[in-house]
């Protein structure tokens, strides 16, 4: 019997990485399709991108992908799908440009987006009916879809905030949810991330006042810095240079091509005498410039990460000089960094508005808990699945819809790959795809896995130590002794007497055997050796003993 | 001609690692000796330590060391300084205790340790009058010292807050301090911590309540974490066991052997049979036990870690059971280890009282910028030198302190090693001692520095691919085909092509060299392999040519 099928694939326990399947007979559809971000002990991974497999595995059923929002873990990782299959791509207009151009970063020359307009358009596909409808966030041009299917309507609303006065002036349309509400709701898939903050998220206008405040003051140049996709903080923060009779200048890369996307598709309005190029800012008397820069999360190697080192090509910090931090307060694992820059910069003497000052210089793109109960009371669903969260946001939203009347059966906590089954106005938790995560380095894509992973662990943590032995074939023994290198354990210029001493008494303990071949020589080194050090040194670094048999 | 030198050896900078120095003439005080903890990118290190060299050089101006309370970052390094040299300890009863357990987990046995009672005594070292007074913080025992000196009296105050209603009755002695201050103080060395946290820091007291709200819902068992120094909440906690009619239980080895020492010296006071082993713990029933247990900042390998992951001996959690985080929020760079354990507490469908759900059931150490206010009022010094705090704490220490009328050149953001000089009631920054931080890893003290560090972020990035190449070293050529083993870089079971084809590769460009040696062979294996695999991975791995010459 038919039935239908919400699949997270990922994106209901990392915060990062939607992506979602819905799924009727042999009807499919997959709505964002996002990347996440590596976690501290996955060594010099670069990216982790949603398991492909199942949609892989029925391609030919995929009737779309549609896309909430231009944020790299709702559209991110479509360069990585798209090398495996076609399919048609919706949304609006500005989150195809930056699809657009992070197809072509890929090298994608093919794709076929189709835009939508918020306001009128339907998208059907298969049997569902999407209709999307504008919602507040931190980058414009966001929705959220009703979802009509056989089995009923389901609300997915992504990332959202209630925000009346929005930068772009375009609210989340409240009116046009209620009016598709009001034919019952069967389940909503939504935002989760702020469950766990109390009231409301301020409007994105009220910071505007603020900044200019600060910049006013300046008295040297303004640093001004916030994420690429933040066109509408962007965009006050070039009404403030305006107003204060300062040129902007946007600096790094994703800065540059993100506003260009944004203005040629008329999200940003400003007179072209406004924005200067990095070249005719730094000509520029400092009180006459505010830099709109990247580095918002202390990225090493980021512009405003070069600027705090005295590192940067152009810029430099002196006295009189204000940075101001924009973003959203830094993501789990990027704090270090913030601090780091922070510290440099105050160093430098630079006047710093940082996120720990709580001068309300930002605000979430998610909506707090007031906002989260406002959808539900708008779209009175029947089914709850909180979305782009992790396990503890999971549980607070359950402890909301619960206090908003719901049984505690009707929320659903999904991990990766769970599926939820709709059928005669029922739901449950009726299997998981166990998916898993992959990971991305370099060029390689899923081929970094725990056996690498661990390896890289041994190795950051106490380096490796290699250990050379000659065999003589013929009369199985050790030519000479053992030569041991290392890297990252000891500074061998100071310890060179250590990997020496270490070298002997492994030559003794093998020479103890009666037949030495490779196999023993191999045993007796790692054995030895990992005591040795450890005795010696306190550390247990990776033994990897080499044999050449002459 | 003589002057007072204040040398802030580390603690400035890094919020912890406190050791300052206090010096006149042929005299010299060490105020604290604590550890640091490794940054992130100090991958393997386990403690960073202040440098001693110049302790070590003046080692007989040296008369003694006063510690001024009880936590690691301002008595953890003395095991390591005491190796080098001799010299009195002093400190109250309670850290005197912590001291000596200390220094016998490091097989110390002789030290000269005074125990000084704050209400009374007064402590003589050379030219230095040294009177204490009791001070608030997170843990019981605390003091702040000020120090009659040949150019004035300075006070040292560090952590501390004002708590008019703290756990074991002892508030901070503002009229002591207050007497002492009343001849004219010269300068003020305090805790700069919560300088950018608006308004008071709020009393111990007020958490007890919360918390015994919680424990008293409880249907299961309950766990509460702490820090182990944290002798005040720990005494929280069993008085909230007490009332509701539990038994509580220490779990970890630290918890355990704080709480004796708190308890012996008269710091904890409860009847013995409110406390139970940990294996008479494990066969009651779980609504009559409330565990206080190690891991508030999810270590890996923690009690608390180790019930997360289902891996606990005794302990395990399940629905209706309780936890409470009742740490200081996490420091720097631990966020998304409790966030680990966090989430798998949930999963395990416990109710989790954590820091970011902002129940107030925590209260910081450090007082905030109305304390620190509170504290220049009472002192009214002429200079001001903010410690315990990093370089954005040094700023807004400042601005607090010119905010009270002090001229900006009165206050003292010093770097390590900074030397400020008082001399005829003036004060400069004189110098500095160039000293550096000496890294801890396994048994090896200072013998890890940047080039082991950065070995270690290579290969935890990257991997490492070691290449063994056999010469003949008569004819000058290779012998066959160069061997690549690799680690932490490609999955080697998956990419044994990859491998096999470099090495191929790699043979060629050698035999193309008329005359192959040693140098050469090493030379173009590096130059060629780092690009091979750069371009075919897109990843950096370390190069590590080994030459057999046959």
């Amino acid at each position: 019997m038919s039935s239908l099928k919400f699949i997270a694939i990922s994106g209901t326990t990392g915060v990062t990485e939607n992506l979602y399947i819905y799924e009727y007979k042999d009807h499919m559809i997959v709505v964002d399709c996002g990347v996440g971000f590596p976690e501290q002990e996955m060594y010099g991974v670069d990216l982790v991108i949603p398991d492909f497999t199942y949609i892989r595995n029925n391609a030919r059923r995929l009737r779309g992908i549609i896309v909430t929002h231009g944020h790299e873990d709702h559209f991110g990782a479509l360069p990585f799908l798209l090398k495996d299959l076609k399919a048609p791509i919706y949304s609006t207009k500005l989150v195809a440009g930056f699809i657009k151009n992070k197809l072509e970063d890929y090298d994608i020359k093919e794709a076929d987006i189709h835009v939508f307009n918020p306001e009128r358009d339907v998208i059907s596909l298969g049997p569902f009916k999407i209709t999307p409808f504008r919602i507040s966030h931190s980058v414009p041009d966001s929705v959220g879809f009703a979802i009509d299917t056989p089995e009923g309507k389901i609300f997915h609303v992504p990332d959202y905030k209630f925000d009346w006065t929005p930068v772009d002036g375009r609210p989340f349309d409240i009116s046009k949810a209620a009016n598709l509400a009001a034919s019952g709701v069967l389940a909503v898939a939504s935002d989760s991330l702020g469950s766990t903050t109390p009231g409301y998220t301020e409007s994105e206008k009220e910071i505007e006042g603020r900044i200019e405040d600060i910049v006013r003051r300046a008295k040297g140049e303004v640093f001004f810095t916030t994420i690429s996709s933040n066109i509408s903080r962007m965009q006050q923060a070039l009404t403030v240079a305006k107003k204060v009779g300062r040129k902007a200048t946007f600096v790094g890369r994703s800065i540059q091509s993100k506003t260009e996307i944004a203005k040629n598709l008329g999200y940003m309005s400003y007179s072209s005498s406004l924005v200067v190029s990095v070249k005719q800012a730094s000509k520029m008397a400092k009180n006459k410039v505010m830099a709109i820069i990247s580095g918002c999360y202390g990225q090493p190697g980021s512009n405003l990460y070069r600027v705090a080192v005295g590192e940067h090509d152009t810029f430099s910090v002196e006295e009189g000089d204000v940075v101001i931090f924009s973003g959203d307060p830094a993501p789990p694992g990027t704090k270090d960094n913030v601090d780091f820059i922070v510290d440099r910069l105050i160093e430098l003497k630079a006047e710093v508005h940082y996120y720990d000052l709580q001068e309300d210089l930002h605000v979430s793109g998610h909506g707090s808990q007031e906002d989260i109960k406002t959808l539900f009371a708008l779209l009175r669903p029947k089914y709850f699945i909180p979305i782009g969260g992790s396990t503890r946001y999971n549980r607070a939203y359950k402890k909301l819809a619960i206090g908003m009347g719901a049984k505690p059966s009707d929320v659903f906590e999904l991990k990766s790959g769970d599926i939820v089954e709709f059928k005669d106005q029922g739901a449950k938790i009726s299997g998981n795809l166990s998916t898993k995560e992959v990971l991305v380095d370099g060029l390689g894509i899923g081929d970094v896995g725990n056996i690498v992973l661990r390896d890289r662990q041994v190795l950051a943590t106490d380096g490796i130590a290699i250990v050379l032995m000659q065999i003589d074939r013929k009369e199985n023994r050790l030519l000479k002794r053992p030569d041991i290198i290392s890297r990252g354990f000891v500074f061998e210029k100071a310890k060179k007497g250590l990997l020496i001493r270490a070298a002997k008494e492994l030559r003794k303990k093998i020479e103890r055997k009666k037949r030495v071949d490779r196999k023993i020589a191999r045993i007796v080194a790692i054995d030895f050796l990992e005591k040795y050090f450890y005795k010696e040194t306190g550390r247990r670094p990776m033994i990897l003993p080499l044999i050449v048999e002459v």
